[in-house]
């Protein structure tokens, strides 16, 4: 570091009030805030005053860590390990060889200058934990401040956002960042059950996640499909119920640790009483059907539950959740508990009878009955319990979570009694939605029923990836960088909605979550190069800029998935978001809401590109089986650029066309926005409005 | 699968004698052997017969185990294992959905057509176990039958290289193909202690390994800069000894289970006496002189050793390598012994006494000592010794294996004293050389001085993958794909030495290896767009056709290396050979030769591509501080090509150019030659023979 000007910078200008009321803003069309087109910061932080001066970044920059002798952190604790890898990733990114040994002992690093952090206590992962922390960069030196060492971990992520280059080299713009989450619990849901996902996997994901301020790993571990944990008590579990792909518990405890190293809680969830076939392969006696139970390998919700009313489930849940919460040092661990449709139950005489016999009145009832039985094995075990809506009933303790995949409206119910919750309904990021869906999704809207004390029971959400249709090749470009987005929605003031200036950040965090081993971003070239069996994939690139997989569930439609089915088509390599199209869709509104020249010219150069390259494509479906079925999307692509810029010409000359043309065009644009090949040709609609714009005769 | 044809195709035409003595050719331009143009077999199996007709893979593909209540593997052996993995990778690569529930039982599978595998018994992972195999593609199924189920693999590897395409689908040609290996051991060896390299990159590099038949991991585990394996019996050995960056007992144990489900023998180095100050950071005392130590950041030969004359250190070798013989399984255990300098002996009174007092005469001999004592513990523990050149010696038992990294001669003089070897000098990937340099080197060439007995000692070799200059995000692509050509080496014939066709079957092999999550491709345009700081990299990814990183060790003299720089440069982006540098030299060879008119157009072509990319790189820089190193790269590239076109220009109207002109050219391309960004040019050599070609006047 060297200091370009003087030694304190006059504080000026710019406040950007982020988390203030008065820059709140309608959804649909919110003031952007003061930050665009200034910083790439993701999520954006509470407070953040921009001053005079730049730090410079060079090869003699040194990071000073607290007294290594004090209470506040020796040389291996988690704020230094965290200091360690900012230094790695900004070497990384500057290619700076820097003289500091910052893995050894720092006594040499001169108290002055640099980067000096420090922090009041160790944290603990634990909901409501303190991660505040203050930034303050100068030109002669950056000071990071924090309560905890995790308000540490959330300020060097800030720091690296603020990475910058000019004409003489990098540096960092002269900041004070005050910065507090809104919400305490920010989690990602992955799902490793349905498609397993090894450490590898999962590690680079903590990464991600930490990158941009979550802290909460739920673990969803087991399901029909799998289960994926090793229990050395009834090892017939993982032994019979994962086809040998399951995390042994030293796997675990590495995943722990590395999680707790950013910050991040685990929190295991083990789906029961549904959801539990692979439980059944070893253990069929605890089904409420006679087995023999095999692995599932189709997707769905399938009818094997346990039997609540086989007092022996309940000794060996006993001795199972002793072993996992042993495993699992979280003070939640998740039940489960959705989707359990009782078919078993119903069919069972002997189920009947015991709820005849406890006055047990139907199957919610049943399992509120099976709940509470857990509920004192979890309690016994020193874990509080968290599961999803249909758990919820009043009875329960005040300290358990609900989580709801149903709706909002199951956690205000909940917090009108009392009851704490996290949402994850409009956060399911398998369905291939837009970033924005989940961006303007809130876990407690401006307009909630809630009151202030009932407000703070929401502690937070969770983004889910649930498994069906990915693998560990296609699992992060599902994840990124959409779940960034829910990360601020997590993080940042309920005022900081403005969805293109999130657009505008997503770019540079999507790219900055490459160093970190995440395979979003190059994973697309790689499938198409295997599916063109060859080099030179340019036109399969230009066509996946057109389309994305398809959304919601209707892709199950298309194919009968399995677990072993191959994601290794076209539609696996298209995110789930395209920018290209997003920007397509962007032009051409300003386009016609303006008939802006300039828009008009990139517009013609995009139908063009996407019009020529049908040829290309067809040449390598040549050599491609597995590719030929993408055919119909290149084709409709074609066409309906081939409309698009009719359409375009037209309206550029100020004239219109006839209803016939119209008719033809819109009958030719809605055969294009068919699925095909698994994925939809997304760009129709806005060429539809082109189509639109200039239908009706001369204007 | 569906028969295309009759049952059993009639045996034809092509019997590819790869194996034959006949087929021997000179080193400089052997003949082609038939396979070229036909199929893509890397390493080339022993014996290739192809046979007419094709068998069609389709979604009723099954495959079906040996009889599971028979000795010769049940549902969950490392063949039946394979065989599920074999089932991913094509149904990955040809995007069907298989039927058959592959990872269940199969009993139902018919036990006609589709696949059927079998093996006499499981295979040992020793040296000189049955590796062979015979695969047999009829139009009605496919046969693959082995000695050991190890053979099962390695045929399987094969049967997937086989996989073709044409109009109505895909399938595999009917071929009958018998296999075996030249040498039984066909390492490589990862260095995990000057960079640590976690498990998945292990995990992939096997994968990569059992992609092309290699069978030995060299596990090298401790040097002076970090001591990577845990050590519960000494645990400030990893404690104190790796920053934090070590494998756990664990995870070794998960490494090696994962390498024999491959085939693939791990073989752990702890390399002593000397590069061991990793060692001394905790146990300083053991060191030949005072600590205290520290861990090694830079790179080369240092003089810490352990003290031979300090009887306390055979007691904790004895309690050291009895823990770690528990650990790893394999029988022989590699006890490193190079580069021991002996300054720290030299300048010790008590050592120098010691050899004084039990007649020592030199330092070589100290060290045969230290060795002499260690074999005794490793015998006790029941390994056998592996170790560089430096431990041989004639008293040694015959049963020690040395590897040699000086050069062959190392290897013919211990087989002539009776003992066993492996090669690793020349194979050094390491250097960034190209992949014909190591294609070509023989473990045991034509010219061999030794009989056949003496012959048959030379096990086989290995590549090294040393880890000064990489990390985890670019080992892959310094190890693959030239060592898919070291793999070709240890298992085909020695007759198999036709460089362009190696090369041919190269680029399917090394995009094959990425559906197994290798990075060598996709963390080029990774590095180039971090460094970029923004989308658009086109401009570097066509200078990087013309530039590879500098050979041998010539990088170390661009700058002072250490443990913690960082490796994420424009070099470090670019692969140790560029696929579009050597296809120029090729097309300028051919067209000086012939003055083939289509090479010349193809020439200009890539000269303008490379010429123009000038303008558009420095635009990149502007914004990247980190690139703007490659600016004189960039510019020489512009400068040389624009004189080879005018040498194009010449030699295509038959015309000379003056001597002065050639001068000033020459002039221009040594400069454009010299190293620049820690890299250089490599196309300017062959622009250099065309400017020669148009030198000393009219033609």
């Amino acid at each position: 570091m060297t200091c370009r000007s003087a030694k304190s910078a006059p504080v000026r200008v710019i406040v950007l009030l982020l988390l203030a009321a008065g820059a709140s803003a309608a959804a649909s069309a919110p003031a952007p805030p003061r930050a665009e087109g200034i910083l790439d910061l993701l999520p954006v932080p509470a407070s953040v005053t921009i001053r005079e001066g730049r730090f410079r970044v060079d090869q003699g920059l040194t990071i000073a860590r607290p007294d290594a002798a004090g209470p506040k952190g020796g040389p291996k604790d988690r704020a230094f390990r965290a200091a360690a890898r900012f230094m790695t990733r900004l070497a990384g990114r500057t290619g700076l060889f820097l003289d500091q040994d910052f893995l050894a002992s720092q006594s040499a690093a001169a108290a002055e200058g640099g980067i000096r952090y420090s922090f009041g206590r160790p944290g603990r992962l634990l909901p409501k934990e303190d991660e505040s922390y203050t930034l303050a960069v100068e030109p002669a030196g950056i000071v990071l401040e924090a309560g905890t060492d995790i308000g540490v971990l959330r300020g060097f992520e800030t720091l690296l956002q603020l990475l910058s280059a000019d004409e003489k080299g990098y540096y960092f713009p002269c900041v004070l960042v005050t910065d507090r989450p809104r919400f305490t619990w920010r989690g990602l849901l992955i799902d490793v059950g349905r498609h397993f996902h090894p450490v590898d996997v999962i590690k680079r994901n903590l990464d991600a996640m930490a990158a941009v301020k979550m802290n909460v790993l739920h673990f969803h571990l087991t399901e029909d499909q799998g289960f994926r944990v090793e229990s050395k008590v009834f090892p017939g579990l993982h032994e019979l119920g994962s086809d040998g792909m399951f995390f042994t518990q030293a796997q675990i405890r590495d995943i722990i640790e590395y999680a707790d190293d950013r910050g991040i809680r685990v929190m295991p969830e083990f789906d029961i009483p549904g959801h539990s076939t692979s439980w059944f392969v070893a253990y069929p006696e605890f089904a409420s059907a006679p087995g023999p139970y095999g692995i599932e390998r189709k997707f769905g919700i399938f009818g094997p539950a346990f039997d609540p009313s086989n007092e022996r489930i309940y000794p060996f849940f006993d001795a199972f959740f002793k072993e996992m919460a042993g495993l699992f040092p979280d003070p939640y661990l998740h039940i489960g508990g959705d989707e359990v449709e009782g078919h078993q139950w119903d069919a069972n005489p002997a189920i009947q009878a015991f709820k005849t016999k406890h006055g047990i009145a139907d199957n919610n009832a049943l399992q509120a009955y099976f709940n509470g039985r857990l509920l004192k094995i979890l309690t016994k075990h020193g874990k509080k319990m968290v599961g999803w809506d249909e758990i919820f009933q009043p009875g329960l303790p005040k300290d358990i979570v609900i989580q709801s995949w149903r709706g909002p409206q199951s956690l205000v119910d909940a917090a009108r009694q009392g009851f704490q919750g996290i949402l994850s309904n409009g956060y399911y990021i398998d369905l291939c939605q837009p970033a924005e869906a989940h961006y303007l999704n809130d876990p407690v809207p401006a307009d909630s029923p809630l009151d202030e004390g009932q407000r703070a029971l929401i502690l937070g959400g969770e983004a889910t990836m649930w498994s069906e249709l990915v693998t560990p090749e296609t699992i992060d470009s599902r994840i990124w960088p959409r779940t960034a987005a829910i990360a601020e929605r997590f993080w940042s003031a309920a005022s900081v909605r403005n969805v293109e200036d999130m657009y505008r950040r997503l770019g540079p965090v999507s790219a900055g979550l490459e160093e970190l081993g995440l395979l979003h971003i190059k994973n697309v070239e790689m499938i198409l190069r295997r599916l063109a069996g060859r080099p030179g994939i340019k036109p399969l690139k230009v066509l996946a800029e057109a389309v994305e997989p398809l959304e919601d569930y209707q892709r199950h439609g298309q194919a009968r998935y399995t677990s072993l089915s191959p994601f290794t088509r076209f539609v696996d390599a298209c995110p789930p978001e395209s920018p290209a199209a997003r920007r397509f869709g962007t032009l051409v509104d300003r386009f016609l809401a303006g008939k802006d020249r300039a828009a008009g010219q990139e517009i013609r150069a995009v139908l063009v590109r996407w019009k020529d390259n049908h040829a290309p494509v067809l040449a390598l479906l040549a050599a491609s089986p597995a590719l030929r079925e993408i055919e119909p999307l290149s084709l409709n692509l074609a066409r309906a650029c081939g409309s698009g810029l009719e359409a375009l010409a037209c309206l550029e000359k100020g004239e219109g066309q006839p209803a016939a043309w119209a008719e033809e065009r819109a009958r030719l644009l809605a055969e294009a926005a068919k699925p095909a090949a698994h994925a939809e040709l997304v760009v129709v609609k806005a060429i539809g409005r082109l189509v639109e714009a200039c239908a009706g005769g001369p204007k």
